[in-house]
Formats: C-alpha cells, structure tokens, sequence
C-alpha cells in the first residue's frame, strides 16, 4: 500500500506552498505548466483524492478524543480510559475507544476510522504486533499531518509526539529492593517477551536493584512468558524446580496470581517460602490469599495526564516541544511479602 | 430541550410524504402555500436545520458500529466487548466504545456523537441513571429514525429494537437451587437497589427456587447495595449478626469475594460453614481462596448475539420484527460451594 499523500506532503516534496498545490491539482492559471504537469503527475501516482467531505470533516471540531488500546480486559486499560473520561469530560470531550486486539492490521484500521473526521486528536498505547514488526507508518502519517497524538505506557521513544510513561524501571527497582530487604536471596523475574516495551523496563529495573545490592544475576531466574500460550504451565516451570527461588517478582497481576496459586498447591507458604509482587494493582490482588504486594500503577492519573497533553495540543495551548511525562509508581504492600512476625 | 426535528417525523406530524416537507422547506411551488406555511412555521417551532454535511454523513455507510456501556471496569462488559469485536471484524465492521459512567446525560452525549453520521448502528446496555429516571427519549428519537439500534443486558422491554439478555432468572434459579442441595437452609441474597433491572431478575430467580423448594421467603436474608457507598461496610452487615446465613448468592463477583474475605476474616470455614456464589464469573472468582462458585455469563456470546442482530438490521437482512434473544447461563462450580467430603 502507497502512504496516504495530502496536500501538505505535495507541498513539502516540491518545496512550494499547499495554496500552491491546491491550485496546480486545480488547474490555475497562476501556476507554470511545468510545475502544474509534476505536481499533477505525482499527485495520481500516489492516488491523491481531493475528497471535499473528508476535508470538510477533517478540519471540523467535534470535540472528541479517539483513545486505542491493545486489548480491554486489562484492568490498567480500564483505568487509563477512566482517567482520561474524566478529565476530557471536565474539558467538554467525548471520548471514543477502538480496540487493536495487539494486532498491526486492527491499529491501522482504527487509524483511518477514527482520523478520518470523527476525533480532534488520538491517544494510543502500542499493540504487541506493532512493537513486534516496528511498522510505524501510520504513526509517522498522522504526526506529518500534524494530528494531535499522545502515547502511553506502550511507547516508540522515536516518534515525534507527546507521551505518558510509567516509572516501570523505578516500580521494578523499588519492588525487588523491598523482596531483598524482607531476606530474599533467589529472586525470580517473570516477565514478558522482549518486544514488549514495559516487560523490558521492568527487567531493567529488577536487573538494576540486584546490582545495586551486590546479589549476582542469574539469568536462569529470568522467564519469559509467551502470553499466546497456556499461562499455568509457563509459570509452573518457575516454581517446580529443584531448586525453588525464595521471591517472585512478576510485571503483571495476572502472572503473580497464577504464581501464587501454584505456590500454594506445591503446599508451599506465603512468604515464608516464597514471597510474591505482581505489577499493577486491579481487581485481582485484594482478593488473593494473602492479598499480592503490588507495584501500583496510577492508570486514572495516567489517564488524565494523556488526556491534558491531547487536549493542549488541540487547543495550541502546549509548548512546541514535545513532552515526556514519567508517572512514578509505589509500593503497596500486602501480606504476600509481609512477614507475620 | 425541544427534542431534535426531523424530516421523517414533520412529515409524519402532517400526514403528508418526506419528499413533500423537503419540497416545502425549500419554497418549491409544487406544494400549495397553505401547506408550506405550516409545514415551514413547525420546522422553525423545533429549530429544524437541513444540514447537508450532517445528512450526507448520516447516510453514508461507515461500516462502524458504536457500543455505548456504563462503565468499563467491569470484565462482563469486557469480555461483552470482545464478543462485538470478534463477530464485527469478521463482517468488515470496525467498533468504537463509549462509556455513559452510568451517567443519563453522558449517554444522551454518546448518542449525538455516535449517531451523528460515526457510526451505522448502536448497541447500547443502559445507564444506571438512566433506568432510575426513565427518560428514554434519545432511544426513542433514533428508533423512530430508524437507526439500527440492539439492546443487551440492562435493558427497557418497551423500546422496539432487538435485545439480547442473560437468562438472568434461570441463572439465579440455578445457583439457588445447587446451594438448597448442599444443605444451606438460610441463604442470603446480596443484591442491587430495586431499579436495576438484573438485580431484580435474580432477586425473582432466587424468590422462585425458595418456593419450589418450599422455603419460607425471609425477607431480613435479602440486602441490596448501595453501589455509591462503602461496599465493605454493607456486605459485613450480612454476615456479622447474631443469626448469620449459611450461604450467600451475590449478584455480581466484587459482592461474593468481598463476602468470602469478610467471612474468612470473621473466622468462618468456606462452604463448610457458609458456602458462596457469585454471579459472573471474572477475572477474580477463579483467585480467590476458596475459589468461588460462579453463574457464567457469556459475555463473549452475548456481545456476538447483539453484534449480529445489528448487522442484519444495518444490512436489512433481519425479520422486521423485532427480536429478544435470551442466553442462558450456566453454574460453573468451584470450591466456594464445593464440600471436601
């Protein structure tokens, strides 16, 4: 598929004004035939359609904000769109969610929907594919129209736009410093897959607070997990083993949960045994027995932070450079890593 | 706020044809002065504005469908969403997902933003306020447009549109029932205020499998909470008295795992001395401990169901009557009710 070409895009590759453009593909009388013949020829190479409605439509404000996410049974998700619900609804937005389903093809569908006149500007946390393949011409399209974009938690550092990141190497620094400090020795790190932007911070995190404290990295307590595949018997591998590790630090609630309920099984006891933090605080972790320590995540905070970046950039009320803002997270602690005495 | 005007109903109102009150609205001489006055005097008493843009738009196929919830923190809705999701792709249909937060006049916005020419049809499950209030003019007003429109598990029986619900009675018939059967003989029921409609389903299906059975209804054994306030403080009332139940049916799984927490903490053996059941089975029931018994939805199918009702409404493929789908639940058993012996 060609890249989407705009009047801009012509302007910028011959070095002449959009007004210029707009008159070529017009046929004016004020522009050279020479530049008229070019511009027009490279205008129907890359099937540029001068669709009136969609420009209309596109320059039309409609006060909403299109937010896409990779999937929408992550309790995080869900409080990230509560956040910025919040704040967009304080500021006179409505809000539209599409759903990737981490798939490239499903994000660059929703692109063209949602950009296509239905939203002022977007907020988008990556999909595994995207991150995976590194496609990003949709991205790249959008910023070169200069549509108003905000990414969080799943971000590309290359990409010229405002974003939202949580503190996942400090969350991941914090929570395995507080498993060292409670006596354990063999931290487990259960993790994602590489591509994964946040799984890679947070290994970056626990990696940092075991050299900090002198402890000897050992990669054989590194797992990662491949999230298309049975859950159970992936992280089953990181506890039936001859030789068990004493904690478990996992980068999400899900892993943490499915740890500790194996744990247990094996008849082991929390945390004397082996003591256990999932990354982010949903639904799940109050209700385990014992409760997870977790590393809590802020997604309403988040939320509302994207949301007032989006919104300034609509507005042209943000500074032109763009911003980078780091969410910090902490540590509740709950009886999976409390000890009773 | 003078409900919107349009075309289809200023005909309606004067009993003449749509292309008729379009002629007079434009002055065409082809329609009698009488009538144009009237018809003219009507549309400037409700503000009627022929917007070409909108028009045009409304018409045009988005192959877009809008989902509007009530919040997005529940995984029912979730899971709802991924059946949509799942079922849409397959037809070539995108889907945008706005939230009413339970909100009469949030929902009132999503209708004007979706229906505005985004979207070819609407799924909605209806806000709380909104049921409270009754105010169902906005469905009114794109029914009698004839924008395709399903409704699905919070619905209003009396809106003509297709609906696709939970056999909400027979689920909790069910899950009354297998709890009369391990021997409780005072279970309680931990339910919604009045107005929400599935909370007084389940209530209904409760109340019939104690008749059945032939218990005596006490009506002290049946609390309805307050969603807006201290969940914790509510739930403990069911179980700290003097005479507590020997089992509980919750309408949603945050009720029963708040009970199982409480119950454990107040020393009791689960199901032993109070077994427990939740409805819906999420992403806490399978972790808490014991696990909890859960009257599975399906969100998944309903969101598939409600999706191809509005396809073939939107393709003109439907029957014209209206249809009400009814999925049925099932008792997925786990060791909340589950005795050792």
């Amino acid at each position: 598929m060609k890249p989407r070409i705009t009047l801009k895009k012509i302007a910028k590759e011959f070095g002449v004004s959009i007004s210029t453009v707009s008159k070529a593909l017009k046929d004016s009388h004020e522009i050279s035939e020479e530049t008229r013949g070019k511009i027009k020829a490279f205008a129907d190479y890359y099937n540029y359609k001068p669709n009136s409605l969609a420009l209309q439509l596109r320059n039309q404000k409609t006060s909403v904000i299109g937010v896409i996410i990779p999937e929408i049974v992550h309790h995080f998700f869900s409080t990230v769109i509560n956040g910025i619900e919040q704040y967009a609804n304080e500021k006179g937005y409505n809000v539209m969610v599409c759903l990737s389903n981490e798939s490239y093809e499903k994000e660059v569908s929703n692109f063209s929907v949602l950009t296509n006149g239905s939203v002022d500007g977007l907020i988008v946390s990556i999909a595994r594919e995207t991150q995976e393949n590194e496609g990003y011409k949709h991205f790249d399209a959008i910023i070169s129209d200069d549509f108003p974009l905000v990414l969080f938690d799943r971000i590309i550092d290359e990409l010229k736009c405002d974003k939202v990141i949580i503190d996942d190497i400090g969350g991941a620094f914090k929570a395995t410093n507080h498993l060292i400090e409670i006596g354990a020795k063999r931290i487990a790190l259960i993790t994602t897959q590489d591509f994964i932007t946040v799984g890679s911070l947070r290994k970056q995190g626990y990696l940092k607070a075991l050299k900090t404290r002198g402890i000897t990295i050992d990669e054989n307590l590194i797992y990662k997990i491949d999230d298309t595949k049975d859950l159970y018997k992936q992280i089953e591998k990181v506890i039936q083993v001859k030789n068990p590790p004493d904690a478990i630090l996992a980068v999400n609630e899900i892993y943490a949960a499915i740890a500790l309920k194996i744990a247990k099984e094996k008849g082991l006891s929390i945390p004397k045994d082996i003591a256990i933090i999932g990354f982010t605080s949903g639904l799940i972790s109050e209700f385990t027995d014992p409760a997870l320590t977790s590393v809590e995540q802020h997604g309403d905070l988040m939320g509302k932070q994207a949301a007032e970046l989006l919104i300034n950039r609509i507005e042209n009320t943000a500074p032109s450079e763009y911003q980078k803002v780091v969410i910090s997270s902490n540590l509740k602690i709950r009886k999976s890593t409390l000890s009773e005495n």
